[in-house]
């Protein structure tokens, strides 16, 4: 291991900081080097989990003293392979997991303060015991932390009617590159005094700052939530039903996830288990409402606007969950999609966005141009309409080498669909971020003027490149 | 007048960016050097009306290449000061009335593109008549624009539903210090592609860029809007009732205004031809219920829900309007309330913000500091309590000159009162901004860290100090 120079020093440093048992520097140090998708393997100096946000400060200035880079880490669930060290041994692994507490919750205000290491689903279930709902919902949730969500805005399924992590964030406590803290943890839904730190910090995969805290916004629990499949001809019909389903659910409508009919094919093949309520369609919707009133009033509710998509013809067929169970088992269907792609082998994933009024387009567009140029490749297509955002994954064609295939014409494929998405003016990355894995995609995609504020911005906040460096940018 | 010796130069490339007719020099040029206020009054070099984004950066680089600093303006709406000239007769006054056109509506997106010098008012009816609805509402937006708006990260009566300004802003279009144009006009809800350069330019007053166009998000129309009176005994139980109807109605609770005594006390004096459906209470709040199904559900709901309120304690009577028309009385008597207390004569005013949780002891301790120290002041005190933001204003003693109790006790007031938010986690400036008003407040309360940090992005992006210098932050 070539150590650099200053190491024993800031190993000394380190330890001074948090207390020697809580610099890692021995033994199997997997979990923290190695990405959540297995594609990015690092070698850290070392691990350090700080117990407070002051022993965070003290971390941060001892790696600034001996020049060397840190990596902000949460529940390492990231996907983009941001929040792995590189390769060098140089780099120190700054671990929020011990800044796992739940400060406090004021249900008169509607908001919670928690810690970066807090699990997200430990502050669901925090916010559940006071009756209040964290909106936040991802399938990583039982081991991505508060902190990764908003260093990443993390999206999920109910963004359609709450926002990304970006927008239940009221407060942000962060610990600047020159080790101060930042102490930003209001519960204000007003306050206009001066630039708004916090969403810059939010999104910036820990290369401006390491957020140490944050204040949520909640909700009230709602009183009913019912789940409902439709079976649809075409994604056309898809926008349109959301159209009819927002106008007549307002806020009500909290999840609308589509799926083509190869997704729940693969489901079917590799999880035959899972009960499939409708026949197969071109297209099946997912749609999740909440209401505030009782269940009686949402069923009568949900009942006539499916009523209303029938009579339209924007559905074939839907089926609303009679019990509880039955709705986790909709869901359970939708979640199983990526396990079910991965049965089938390597695939190619994208996580991209576009006006939900381009979605048809894009999709018959890209669908057409990689039929042509890939002759017999799979689309997994699926993903929250409501937001615009597909995960348009390719599968490599039936019987042939999905590894052979990924190697072959992975990078061709990017490019056909990111020219797609640019030209339908979307984003090539939705919801996951840019980590290392889209940085040169990114650079090779933003506009420069836009490249040229973000690195201004860098050099701004962290001149010395302290802060998870070549990550999001390449600088 | 004192011309600095380039200006003559100046004149003549500005007059070839934009054309003679809109380079303004001679004549009344008020509109656009007094403040609404009327507390600020300056003098231009020059009033410049692009017609264009291009034309806009040709004048930004005309005015780099003269080292003449600029002050964009809208509607000239502001109340702090931020977009008037200072009295050097040296800066342009950068006015974005001309570029007012609403690019585009994309319905089934559900969003739309408006220049920045588009009325807000022109902004929401050009979404009506789709069918949909642009939720910024404030009282000025008969003449203040969607750039202003967006500069200032406005709020208004609909934020406890739909967010500031800020929430409702998908993409920008944005000409930077340099003279470069930022073409960010996504209409995406997700896109993790790099930093958020959107909520930086966003809130900071025309002192990092200028917005020349934005992408806004809009909803589907409501089916019906019902408006309520009620009475209460104390603000304790204005904030129990608050919560009882976020849990009731949910997203369909969209205004939650209160007004104390003597606000009302002062529209009845002035305008006693305003109808008051409520005989007098310590504390009156006037509720807005959105309701996406129709008029006899949501009238059935907000009955029932006003009847727990009465039978729970928390209000001592009611008053659903019974038609648009009582509906729209009820607002003008909240709406009322600043132009009483102008009858009224001079008054200091404030634009704080506090956990709504803390609303009851904030006041409390508040008014009674003030009663100690200025005897007779008369409080009026309304605003939005849904968004924790009261307009907590003090008007001299019965008979006292209005104008000598300002001059002799303004300051000690604000500080009394700013003392006391600070104290509570709040905010001195809620939804109105710092402009030049609140600089030197924001300067003497704000951390050092957030504002070594807010310095660190203005020296980025604008090195030259060419934007707005002087606003928001002394540099």
């Amino acid at each position: 291991m070539n150590i650099p120079p200053s190491a024993p020093a800031l190993l000394e440093a380190l330890r001074a900081a948090v207390g020697p048992a809580h610099v890692l520097t021995e033994g199997d140090l997997t979990a923290y080097e190695l990405d959540w998708r297995r594609r990015y393997r690092g070698k850290a100096l070392a691990v350090v989990r700080p117990g407070s946000t002051d022993e965070v400060a003290a971390v941060v200035r001892a790696c600034a003293a001996h020049r060397t880079s840190i990596v902000p880490q949460g529940g390492n669930t990231g996907l983009v392979g941001g929040s792995v060290p590189d390769a060098s041994g140089r780099q120190v692994v700054l671990s929020l997991q011990r800044l796992h507490h739940v400060r406090s919750i004021d249900p008169a205000n509607l908001t919670m303060t928690v810690e970066a290491g807090c699990v997200l689903q430990a502050a669901q279930e925090a916010a559940a015991q006071q009756g209040l709902l964290l909106p936040l919902s991802l399938a990583a949730e039982g081991s991505c932390t508060i902190g990764g969500n908003l260093a990443t805005n993390a999206g999920g399924t109910q963004v359609l009617r709450y926002g990304n992590a970006r927008e239940l964030c009221l407060g942000l406590e962060v610990v600047t590159a020159s080790g101060d803290i930042w102490s930003g943890l209001a519960g204000l839904r007003k306050d206009n005094t001066g630039y708004d730190l916090r969403h810059l910090f939010i999104g910036s995969e820990g290369t401006l700052g390491i957020i140490t805290a944050a204040t949520l916004k909640l909700y009230p629990q709602p009183a009913a939530r019912l789940t409902a499949l439709a079976a649809l001809p075409s994604l056309a019909a898809a926008v349109d039903l959301l159209q009819l389903t927002q106008a007549r659910l307002g806020a009500g409508l909290t999840g609308f996830e589509v799926m083509n009919a190869f997704s729940l094919e693969l489901v079917a093949k590799h999880f035959p288990q899972i009960p499939r309520p409708l026949p197969p369609a071109a297209w099946t919707v997912l749609l999740e409402q909440s209401d505030t009133e009782s269940t009686e009033h949402a069923r009568s509710l949900f009942e006539a606007t499916l009523e209303a998509a029938l009579e339209q013809g924007l559905i074939e067929d839907a089926a609303i969950a009679e019990s509880i169970e039955q709705s986790r088992q909709l869901w359970h269907l939708r979640e199983s999609i990526p396990l079910a792609q991965a049965e089938e082998g390597l695939n190619i994933k994208h996580d991209i966005s576009v006006p939900v009024s381009r979605i048809p387009a894009f999709v018959a567009e890209t669908d057409a141009e990689i039929a042509r140029r890939f002759p017999g490749a799979r689309l997994v297509d699926f993903g929250h309409l409501g937001d615009g955002n597909l995960h348009y994954n390719v599968q490599a064609p039936e019987g042939a080498d999905p590894a052979a295939f990924l190697r072959e014409h992975e990078h061709e494929i990017n490019t056909v669909v990111y020219d797609a998405v640019v030209r339908h003016g979307g984003s090539i990355s939705a919801e996951h971020g840019i980590g290392a894995l889209k940085r040169d995609e990114l650079e090779a995609r933003k506009s420069p003027v836009a490249l040229g504020l973000m690195r201004a911005i860098k050099q701004a906040l962290d001149p010395e490149g302290l802060l998870n460096p070549g990550r999001v940018l390449r600088v």
